[in-house]
């Protein structure tokens, strides 16, 4: 879907969110979260490769406009990083990070318990750390990008390229030779858990290469709680001891012991709730548009 | 110096500023940088290796309890990150990251024009944000930490390693071999500027794994300024192209062409500036002792 789709589909659903809202007074504004970077003006800066055109949209002038009302935006694992911290798995977090495991890698940041968007809203651009030198090419322009390694499709390919070494003792290696093309990540963590061994190896790598990820990002963030969101996460019983193994090779002890994984609480609801929190954290109600 | 004449230090120096400053109303606090992680209460929790005994000790009480006086703490790279973006090179920076290059490597984050501690004031930990998978060892147990390449030690051991293989060629090689002890690393980097060739490749390798580790930094935090201090930014005129050459490889383009490295403004008074401000933006003027 193009951005002028999007964009679109956007305005329909405020529209029949305001119907359904009824007096205009009630609404305080508009929250949006949305992939890639977006600037403090609601402007695209770039960074949503899966919607064409969306680079460079100016998301918040054609809702004022239209609407009248106030438009703050953020990326969209950052709003779910605030919706988990405000009324899910990071409740009692002081600072937060959290990772979505999806089709990519996404980070969002909440420290000294505000959310941090970073310069021209481009803080936790996790999925593109480097975490192999010379490793995976990614669709960044870099190699090694730890989402190469971890996200779904990472899993997926990792699964793919070492399954004809398998062929012969793993079922997973089976069913990819007989359907190459049907694989998902849910098909690999469902072999994980019959401890098929190339299931089992994808995900000991994947791991690993998140918790060489995990450990930079505690060096550096040192925050009490990370919280694993996003599709992946319905393996997170899986996924979290995993990472924890690896984690330590990679991370100052003190800091290590003092933070916890958890899974996300709220599920896909957490990037609507973040974005609807911005709206009370960002927008001055004094201010007029 | 052990942990209990450094404490005795400190009570002394606050007796005497006392004593210059007059009237104990016009002392709003004592603010503290330290090495090492300070927890909210003031308590070293660890870190701190060079100052034996420190881990444990209570800063905050024993001034509290001698002097009246409020106290606030943080590391010491925090605070002369909060000095620089205050009154120095980050004045005009909404987030920084300030990264000292001294005998260890350690950072200090403003963010959200806010100093960032992390959870139990561990944030910042850069120097050990491992570069080098199987790299040299570490003091803290890992090994290849960026610390270990592009520290004042860091440059020292790489250059010793290396000499012999440039014997034939290299004025430092030689040097190094007539007085192996004395080598420094302002050394090391006088003989950047006459092309010893040595001296480049430590200069590069010191270079490429900085560079290694600020791309991660940046994909995490899109600060727009990083500021160097610390003994090595000296040289920081051959250490800032140096860094930036390898930056992109490990880093978001659009990112890393929003972001700005600078030498540090105001050289070892950061530190004690950062401090003070410390005091007048954490220290509730309304609350007392």
């Amino acid at each position: 879907m193009g951005a002028s789709r999007v964009l679109d589909n956007i305005l329909t659903l405020i529209a029949t969110l305001q119907q359904q809202c009824g007096a205009d007074e009630t609404i305080r504004g508009v929250g949006i979260g949305t992939p890639g970077f977006v600037d403090t003006n609601g402007v695209m800066i770039g960074g949503a490769k899966n919607i064409p055109g969306w680079a460079g949209t100016d998301i918040a002038s054609p809702i004022r406009e239209r609407f009248g009302l106030d438009v703050t935006t953020a990326n969209d694992v950052t709003v779910a990083a605030l919706g988990e911290a405000r009324f899910g798995a990071g409740k009692h977090a002081d600072n937060m990070l959290c990772v979505a495991l999806g089709t990519g890698i996404g980070g969002g940041i909440v420290v000294n318990q505000t959310v941090y968007k970073g310069s021209h809203g481009m803080a936790g651009e996790i999925g593109h750390i480097v975490v192999e030198e010379n490793g995976q090419p990614c669709t960044c322009g870099m190699q090694g990008c730890v989402e190469q390694y971890a996200s779904a499709t990472g899993v997926i390919t990792i699964a793919r390229q070492h399954a004809s070494r398998f062929a012969n003792r793993s079922e997973l290696a089976r069913d990819i030779a007989a359907h190459p093309d049907t694989l998902t990540a849910k098909t690999v963590y469902d072999h994980v858990r019959t401890q098929d061994p190339l299931a089992v190896f994808v995900h000991e790598y994947a791991c690993r290469m998140l918790g060489k990820c995990f450990g930079m990002l505690l060096n550096t963030l040192a925050v009490d709680t990370i919280v694993i969101t996003g599709g992946l996460s319905a393996s997170a019983d899986l996924i979290i001891p995993g990472v924890s193994h690896y984690v330590p090779r990679w991370c100052w002890h003190d800091i290590w012991e003092r933070c916890t994984i958890v899974p996300g609480a709220l599920g896909d609801s957490a990037g609507a709730l973040g974005a609807a929190m911005l709206v009370f954290e960002e927008i001055d109600p004094h201010e007029t548009v």
